[in-house]
């Protein structure tokens, strides 16, 4: 809403209820905005299908509180992917103000700045809650903010998968010789580090997986964790289903055009970033529960399987290589990985001696 | 705010705009709630000083964007413990209908119902983030709002701690039987367990412990965590600062007097509920910046130690005898302590293999 129609309006109104007599004094009344007449309509477009469980729920119901909460005078419309805009489009579409907002992955913009893989998530780094506390508190999200802004955009927080596994493979792992050529739909940092160990990493659109994990065409691949990867029928083409090291904490964003975030009247942003808030919490929650129930579900026919050691520790060096190659070539990767290392060394000590400490001795 | 009202002045407004000519048609407009005339005030007592770091600020913060996102129609107004009501009288002031919600820890209020205990958090039990997810998907809070609507409440989360610390000792622990007669500051069913394994749980005022400790009144106390331990100087008076295991994922409470709440509009109840989830994982994750922060300070002059094996094992067992014995005497005990298992044995096999899997393997 534009702050002439916002002055109009509200003089107006206010005018009216003195005149009409039905307004009692009260001295806050002058902080409120009355102003709901007008609707603002936002175009947000998604990276997944239509109603796509839990990372889909979650941003129609983010749509619909931001909605309520503002008394409808905010109404954003949810567009699944490919219906105004294809799934990997919404980032420069948005950044061309030809939409107002989408609801991505972050790790699908690296070809645009490979910092950016780093506010998505780490291998063997931060689970969701450490990863949402470095952005809020560490400092990542105003460098997020910052290089995004260079697009002309503008990002929240817009929910977590929790950890998510290691994928499905059909024959063992017993060694990290056994990754020699092996062929595995692994997208991001992850997939680097699995070129390094002698993974041949292939890209698959999401529909093509399950056919060709199926058939033998791929001989691995990740996705979720247990419902989501369920859904996919994974279970059915493979047995082996690996404990996770490579997505521990993804992030999932709402970002919005700049120029429109900043047209917004403060109270719609204010809507906007409680209701992201509250979205990421909720998404969190679900996949954690929703996880639990599908693992119950799966666990009497496949095989949960712990990546060997060796493996894990060549991982490591590995993508330590890949983040020292990367923050050589690009100072904006190498700015945001120190970042991101600074909260690390803050957060280890305490993480050691109170969440994982109870996590080991509850049993 | 009435039915009455909201209808008397929306259609005054509705009215106004139509005649003044400032309206344009929009097919969603007869959507908006336009009443924002009329400012709903509430009375929200604390069991906190004012301003208290984390918690006090938090429900500061919740205030404040209740009153943002409403665009000022909700206000909230925060009375810090003893301004209004003693701190410990939130829950029957409430009840009386005297004030219109708390803020506080559901583990006070076990005198009233000893299952309420359970709502707010369980030795050796889940986590925030467990506990959360229990209480909105395993059917935890269905329970919660049950039981509190015998006394007039209505709850929602209100924030948790993230895990506490185990406690300043002035001498070490270096088995169970080092735990004999000390005097110990710990309230709970965390010293109901302590009080099996041959300690002396004492009750203290917050404003005494310190010098309790100091003198020697008292060996030893639990608090909170490193950042609001440290405000109470706590490592001054004593060496042994110990890892926790009573209470891993504390929940308090935002809870309201049931008839106020259910008069409140759908729209300020939506509001009040996300605003409420955007705080607690707020809280959760200050709560690790901050202990993070406080414990790099204190790691100089400070000794962090874990609690002997022995102790641990006496400490379950206790554990379950406390819950056994309770479950017998109360109905509602056991009612709530089932539910509770069952969202643990759903969750540890996924909390297994994904978050403690993830800190057990990056080092």
């Amino acid at each position: 809403m534009k702050r002439r129609d916002f002055l109009t309006t509200s003089a107006l109104a206010i005018g009216v209820v003195g005149i009409s007599g039905c307004y009692k004094e009260d001295k806050s009344y002058k902080d409120v905005n009355i102003n709901r007449g007008k609707v603002v309509k936002l175009k947000l477009a998604t990276s997944w299908p239509a109603h796509f469980p839990i990372m889909g729920t979650g941003v129609d119901n983010f749509a619909k509180s931001c909605g309520e909460l503002s008394g409808g005078s905010l109404e954003i419309k949810v567009y699944p992917k490919n219906i105004l805009v294809p799934a990997l489009q919404v980032f420069d579409t948005a950044s061309a103000s030809q939409i107002d907002a989408f609801h991505s992955g972050v790790y699908y913009w690296k070809g645009k700045n490979s910092a950016f893989s780093i506010f998505g998530g780490m291998p063997l780094g931060l689970t969701s809650e450490e990863m949402i506390t470095w952005l809020k508190f560490g400092g990542g999200i105003e460098l997020w903010r910052e290089l995004y802004g260079k697009f002309n955009l503008y990002p929240l927080i817009g929910g977590s998968t929790g950890p998510q596994m290691g994928g499905w493979f059909k024959k063992e792992i017993k060694s990290v010789s056994d990754l020699k050529g092996l062929k595995m739909r692994i997208p991001g940092l992850g997939g680097e580090v699995m070129k390094k160990l002698g993974v041949n990493p292939i890209l698959l659109p999401a529909g093509e997986i399950f056919t060709s994990l199926e058939r033998g065409t791929i001989d691995a691949t990740e996705w979720v964790g247990p419902a989501l990867d369920k859904m996919m029928g994974f279970d059915k083409a493979a047995k082996y289903y690996y404990k996770g090291w490579h997505e521990p904490g993804s992030i999932l964003e709402i970002t919005f055009n700049k120029n429109r975030w900043e047209k917004l009247s403060k109270e719609h942003q204010a809507i906007i970033t409680t209701a992201s808030e509250a979205m990421t919490a909720n998404m969190v929650e679900e996949f954690r529960y929703k996880n639990a129930k599908a693992l119950q579900e799966l666990s009497n026919h496949i095989e949960i399987k712990t990546f060997p050691k060796d493996m894990m520790i060549e991982a490591k060096k590995a993508l330590d290589e890949v983040l020292e190659d990367e923050a050589k070539k690009n100072i904006d990767f190498k700015r945001v990985l120190d970042n991101y290392n600074q909260f690390v060394k803050l957060n280890t000590p305490w993480n050691n001696i109170s969440t994982k400490h109870i996590l080991d001795i509850r049993g």
